[in-house]
């Protein structure tokens, strides 16, 4: 009797189950359109998880690299990143009187931005260092935390959080079920986006890759800190992909996603390997739901790399055609 | 009377499974003898994963981190790493006739191991560089599997990945079972344990950290190669072993397992966070079995990292009293 029950419970786990999983295999990307880029994203699925193909890849060796800025979430009218280090600079001045006469922190503090660009790279640079570090791991990771909770995009006055792509998140959860392992390779720092990556793309720390500072190991009042230099370690960009990711992670992803000539070189090197192969591009031609650039823009220059695109036969995701919504906040 | 024997299967796969899980449940550490170390281990294990308790930690925090040599396997009479870049001062000679009469070259060649450490860390580095570097990654990979195919140890004449600590095989996988996600954290380079860390241990590429040269992204006959350069990138070593896991986990360590001076930092670091903490160290007490050796060795010193242990009490692992078998191939 009791075995006949356990049967029973057994069996009707398996209805729901198998329920639930074939309403959801028919779409798991309900926010793309039907065309090109979400057919060859689907077919790419199934060709390296249909075991038996002679595309078929062992789960282990599935790892996909996604860009941030522009690819997972908004990159205009500036890098968030680049915002929070105005605001950092607004935060510090009290500390830094020499700034409210020094650029490029006048010009930061006065919201001018291009007199902030004026200083070109160095000054840039300066910046970011000034405002990112000289202080230890755990401090940062708080400040970015705080920081994201206030601070809301000029255009929709969301948070940036919510500034995410919608479709993105339904590939990211595809793409996991379907056994990938997903990774971030940003330009921007590896410790900006490493706080909220998990809540907001489901990414943990150790699957996000991104530019670094130094960092040094100290014992503080007896207690073993993290201190960030204010010295260049790492930039993940361009050519500086490949070779993230190769440290990183040590195999080759077999698909990678970006929006801009920043991801050609991660782009090339997952076309070069050996087998089935998936290179995306998100191409910004949404002037009305979100922003329309391209080959001209000084963010996310898209040039390039939509050449190299349209030569190899990549996809490229239009995004005022092939997404339904943009922003999780438009689902209805 | 489908659905019967169906329901008949899968009790008895039920019944198997139990059968097997809890006989492995009665002993995960056949090798570690009642003692101390095995105690305070499993101890652990169930704090941090029984539900409920104050101890528990969810699975993806679960972080632990293996130093290799000497934790995981040999390294004595010397590291293994060394002993591959002599034999490929011998392989690449031909086209550096050069290299007959230039130390430390020289000394290489003539298998005079105290002429190539009379040259101090310069030499050393010259050695390293010049027999690891200017091959692109998957070369690399290639050669030091060709390599460890073939090299033998001196004392057994077994393969190098033979030489590892069959206890240490039994930690890892009972961790995993436990939810952990194991890493090594070399002293060692990054790309002469990845290629063989995951058959021999179960770790993969990128959950492997170390030492490592640059490398740079170029495209050689229109195909993309990441080229070794000459020239150091990061010593994963002392207080650059929790700048490693930072910079590649981006969470701190749970438990953190090492055997010499080299690995006080990451202990350090490891038993600094909040929560229940295991930090434990492999004492090489076995002369008979393996070797023993500590505050005096040059390789593998243990010193410091020994007073802080006792000072602090961690669990110092005694290879002589608390290991039944050393290597895998010892086992009946």
């Amino acid at each position: 009797m009791k075995s006949k029950l356990i049967c029973l419970l057994l069996l009707s786990f398996a209805v729901v189950f198998t329920f639930f999983a074939s309403a959801w295999a028919d779409d798991p990307l309900p926010s793309w359109s039907e065309g090109n880029p979400k057919k060859a994203i689907m077919e790419f699925v199934k060709d390296v998880t249909t075991d038996g193909r002679s595309t078929f890849v062992p789960a282990p060796k599935r790892i996909a690299v996604f860009d941030n800025d522009g690819t997972l979430w908004v990159e205009k009218p500036m890098y968030v990143q680049i915002v929070f280090a105005l605001d950092r600079v607004k935060t510090l001045t009290p500390k830094h009187p020499e700034w409210k006469t020094k650029q490029p922190f006048k010009a930061a503090l006065e919201g001018d931005i291009k007199g902030v660009l004026a200083g070109g790279k160095r000054a840039l640079l300066e910046l970011m260092m000034a405002t990112h570090a000289n202080n230890t791991t755990e401090e940062f990771s708080q400040i970015v935390t705080d920081w994201l909770a206030n601070a809301k995009h000029p255009k929709t006055n969301r948070h940036y959080t919510e500034m995410i792509y919608q479709p993105m998140l339904e590939l990211l959860d595809y793409l996991r079920a379907n056994g990938f392992k997903t990774y971030i390779t940003s330009g921007g720092g590896i410790e900006f986006i490493r706080p909220w990556a998990e809540s907001v793309y489901g990414i943990p720390p150790e699957q996000v890759i991104g530019s670094s500072i130094k960092t040094k190991f100290e014992i503080r009042n007896g207690k073993p800190v993290l201190v960030r230099l204010p010295e260049i370690n790492f930039i993940d960009d361009k050519a500086g992909k490949p070779v993230a990711i190769n440290q990183h992670i040590g195999r080759r992803p077999i698909a990678a996603f970006g929006n801009s000539d920043g991801d050609l070189q991660m782009l090339q090197w997952t076309a070069a390997g050996d087998g089935k192969r998936l290179m995306v591009l998100v191409h910004h031609t949404d002037a009305q739901r979100e922003w329309a650039y391209d080959r001209q823009s000084h963010i996310g220059r898209l040039d390039k790399a939509l050449d190299e695109a349209q030569a190899k036969g990549w996809v490229v995701m239009d995004m005022k055609k092939d997404w339904k919504v943009i922003y999780p906040f438009d689902v209805k």
